[in-house]
């Protein structure tokens, strides 16, 4: 799976490395609140009260875990502005705006199976 | 960006919407071990026991759980051999494969972004 190499370490512990970091990494954007919030995101900055309500059904504390992932991660800026109270604000980076790629897929994925789907699931639960 | 409309509803505002199929449909697909276990079902036919050994780190419930919306969503076809005991062999069916290339869009995303993640995970835990 993974083929690149990173410098300064011998090659097979370097493989090693860079594998269970490109697991990390999967582990932490495959699931679809992080990628939810991606796509709201890719539109413009959003304040956190904003995309609770852009994200629908999102809990708080989900939407506090995945912007801290993808603000840990490198694929959204936080910034606080001093105001009173202070307002928060989120803005996807350019490698959280490459990420958005992947809903588009699974979205127009979804919308070219619907009817397969659909079949299924009444085959499935007669 | 998708632009294929569905009831004048463009895709990605449906996605958003937490009671529509499209939205249901990510939620199954969008979360790393059915993604991981779509990856071992795309190179061929699998049993539970392959499928446990070659997706590292899933438990049995989980693979259970995924195998099963699998194919409830017709994404892969359970086959009985009615061996004793009975063999039990997962396939991918054509939407199942087609999904596979969310897979490798997260991977090589990965991977073009390894140093920028390392670099913000460093600055993030100092």
């Amino acid at each position: 799976m993974v083929t690149k190499q990173l410098n300064g370490i011998a090659p097979d512990e370097d493989l090693r490395r860079a594998d269970s970091l490109a697991r990390e990494i999967f582990s932490d954007v495959a699931n679809k609140w992080a990628l939810l919030i991606i796509e709201a995101l890719s539109d413009r900055t959003m304040r956190f009260s904003e995309l609770r309500d852009e994200v629908e059904g999102i809990s708080h504390k989900m939407l506090t875990q995945n912007l801290r992932m993808l603000e840990r991660n490198g694929l959204a800026e936080r910034k606080v502005y001093p105001t009173v109270p202070p307002r928060v604000e989120y803005t996807l980076t350019e490698p959280g705006r490459a990420l958005q790629a992947t809903v588009d897929l699974i979205c127009g994925w979804t919308h070219q199976h619907f009817g397969h789907i659909e079949a299924a699931r009444r085959r499935f639960e007669p």
